[in-house]
């Protein structure tokens, strides 16, 4: 069955995020002062053959762990959708 | 009223993702053959302040407009969540 993975990566929350605050002070130059905090991280989307949702969800985790997040800087997490 | 916004930046669908392409060899070489499509885009939390769902929808359509999303290239959505 065929699997599509939505995956968030994020920097960790006790993590400075550099990007984030430049952007934040960008919005507030374009006159969006009411912009607050700003994070930035990657959205990957995967489609996967896997024979169930759980084995989606290993190979998914997997996937994170072993080559898209940095473990030591960022946090993941996942949505499964069938299709 | 304080939202926080999730959105999310991707390719177009009818752009090549060579980002994407990369990563999706990269996992096929650690073993996850049953990966296929790998997209890449940004995923970007901001916090807000608004008076109202409606009025913070439209300065987060601005800020991917003016700022976070090159809409040649790329589309955009988000949620909005209260708090």
């Amino acid at each position: 069955m065929k699997y599509t993975a939505h995956i968030n990566i994020m920097p960790l929350k006790e993590l400075l995020d550099p990007q984030g605050k430049a952007v934040s002070s960008s919005l507030h130059n374009l006159g969006l002062t009411q912009v607050q905090e700003v994070r930035i991280g990657k959205h990957i989307t995967l489609t996967l053959d896997a024979s169930s949702k759980d084995e989606a969800g290993n190979m998914v985790q997997d996937a994170c762990k072993k080559l898209l997040a940095n473990q030591v800087m960022e946090a993941f997490d996942y949505t499964l959708v069938e299709g």
